[in-house]
Order: structure tokens, then sequence, then C-alpha cells
């Protein structure tokens, strides 16, 4: 199965939300997951662009990239380049909530506790799949740690996604792990449950569902 | 300056603090400061322990490392090698408010705005300062961005310190930097305040300082 003459967008890793000007909100997206995709999509013959959270990883060869920190800023990446794509995959695993007001300075320890207000961020994906063109073809990701199949199929529904992949957390499969254990869930089929597999195996078998869809 | 035959407790990088499963509130410390001291501690002599959050470092060869995430996690293993050592180099930003309730479940995303309760973590100087042997050394950091040496001065103060670190952030100076502004202060004596520097070499400035107290 090939994606040779594609161009694929993916966006991978954490993003992070400024407290004040030392501390931030995150999450445990190691973007192990999205490099996998992108390295996978560039050796099924595909263009590549990678949009990266902060991630330690190396930028697989052939693949163009580009960094971001905050879910403003993965918003307007993707939203730029999301014309130039034929098929995009949200891998990224951007905060949902940020505080309501960075602090320009840094916050003092005291003994009493402190309320912050956290507002939600941008639902990228919602926004996106209103404008995109026939034939392009829109990857998401949820992790559910409740409910699982169900939200992520009212998710799949809501966001208007070709395909949802479900990540259950746990001991091998999450967000910091070589392995995940995936559900693959499009509109009107029965789920794929794929076992515990590499993350790179993971991403070969997203990639030639992607394919299909073309 | 030689510290040899003597045993010097380095901690270093931020510690994280469980919002739910999957996010978590850090800061931007990169480590590098406490790797760097670990390192010029063992090149002058000592037999160095590091306690070190969570990085993307190389642990210096010959010095003993163990790993902890949160700021409770780092108090216990601090106050556990306490005893053990001669001197103390707290370099480690740790948290200083972790959330109130640390949710089991994922927080779903919503159209409104969220509280977040959160709670001081333990001041592990603080504690740490009345149990000391007499003889033993005690360092600690400040990172200030306004009324810079008056808060370093009064943490020194406050928390018995025999020399504080005060560190001001700016483009050359800071968390994720290789460079580093400091000044070291302490008691009854005029600060010194050194020009940007390597890490590496502000580390050596820093246990040349601390030689001289044994």
């Amino acid at each position: 199965m090939s994606l040779a003459g594609k161009r694929i967008l993916v966006t991978a890793g954490p993003t992070r939300e400024a407290i004040d000007p030392v501390r931030y909100i995150s999450n445990h997206s190691s973007g192990k997951m999205g490099y996998a995709l992108a390295r996978a999509a560039r050796e099924a013959g595909a263009e590549v662009h990678l949009i990266t959270g902060p991630t330690t990883l190396t930028v697989p060869g052939g693949v163009k990239a580009s960094s971001i920190t905050t879910t403003a800023e993965l918003a307007r990446a993707v939203t730029e380049c999301f014309g130039w794509c034929d098929g995009l995959i949200m891998a990224a695993a951007p905060a949902d909530f940020r505080p309501l007001h960075d602090a320009r300075t840094k916050i003092k320890r005291g003994t009493d506790a402190l309320g912050l207000e956290l507002e939600p961020t941008q639902d990228i994906l919602k926004g996106l799949t209103k404008e995109r063109r026939q034939g392009q073809v829109v990857v998401g990701f949820a992790l559910e740690t409740d409910n699982a199949e169900k939200n992520a199929r009212r998710k799949l529904r809501e966001k208007g996604l070709d395909m949802i992949v479900l990540n259950v957390p746990g001991e091998d499969s999450g967000f910091d792990t070589e392995t995940n254990r995936v559900s693959l869930i499009r509109p009107r089929r029965k789920s794929v449950v794929l076992p515990v597999l590499h993350k790179d195996e993971v991403a070969r078998r997203i990639i030639e569902q992607m394919a299909q869809m073309f």
C-alpha cells in the first residue's frame, strides 16, 4: 500500500502552557507515536511535514519538521499547512486547558492553597474539518481512561474524522512507552482492535488504513 | 581547592506534579546546572550522589544517581541521604505547588473554565537545615524575576543556608541555556557577581566556594 505522491501532515508530542515565567502545564506525551507515523508515511512514499511539540526525538530522514510550544502555536501551524496536505494525522497531545492568566513574574511560594484558573484551548480538529477539501483524509487520536470506545466514537463523529486511533494507556501502552495498544475506529465499521505492538508497527498499520482511504 | 574525602549530595532537574493520569505541572529546569555541579564536585575529588528529576542528560562518570518524579519523592530521597553527606547542593527546581486533588481519570475537555486548586509542596531545605550536623554545608538556589537580591538574601536567612546561588533568568541565563549568570551570596559577605559563564564554569566556581567552607 503506497502513499506515493501524497502529502501527509503529522503532528506529534505535547504542548506546554505557561503558568508563569518558569512553570507550565504539560502532559506525558513523548512524541514517539507521531514520529513513528511520520517515518512510516515517508517509507510509504509520501512527502511528510511534521509539526512537533517539545520532545527529545530526532526527526526522521527526509521529513520536514517545524517546532511549536503552545496549543495556540500548534493550531496556527496546522491551519497554515492544512491546505497543502492530502492527509492529516493529529498525533500530538495538545494541552486542553491553559492558565487564564500567564503571570509575568514568578508566583511566590506561600503557605496557602492557590487557585489556578484554566480555560479550554482551541479545539484544532473541530475548526479544521469544516474547511477541508473533498478527499482530504483526517485522522485523530483519542486517549481515554474510561468509557473508551464510546468516547472515541463520539469524538470521531463530532470532529468529522475519517479515523480515530483509540489509545488506552497501560503498562505497555500510552505516552512514554515503546509499544502501544490501540484500536482503529472508522465511521460505520467495526473497530479494528490491534494487539500490543511496537509503535513503529502500530504506525505502519495506521498508514496502511490511511492509504486505503484515498 | 579539593573536595577529596568529602561526600557531596546534589539534586538536579525539575519535578512533576500530576493533575490527572496524563497531565502534570512542571517547570523549564533542564538539569544542566545540577549535572554540571555533580561533575565539578567529582572532579574536585568528592564522592558524589546525584538525585535527579526527569531530564534527558547523562549521569557524569563516577557519580551515583537516583531518580525521582515528584517533590514529595525528592524530599524523601534528600532526607534519606542527608545524614550521609558532608555537603548538600540543592540545584533541583522542585514544583512549589501541586494539585490538591490528583484526578484518577482524565479531566474531559469542556467549554467552561476550570479551577485547579493547588497546595504548596513541602519546603525541603527548611526541614533539613534544622537537623543538620555541625560542619555540614548546605547550598541552595534561588531563581528570582523581581527584587532578586533581596528575595535571595531572605531565603538564605530563613533556610539557614551557607550559600545561595542567585539565578536571574535571561536570554543567556536560566533553565534551558548552556550558560548562566549568577551571584554567589553568603551570610555577612558581599555578593560575588559572576559574569555570564558556561554552566560547567559556574559549577567550578560554586564548588571552589564550597570547598572553602569546610
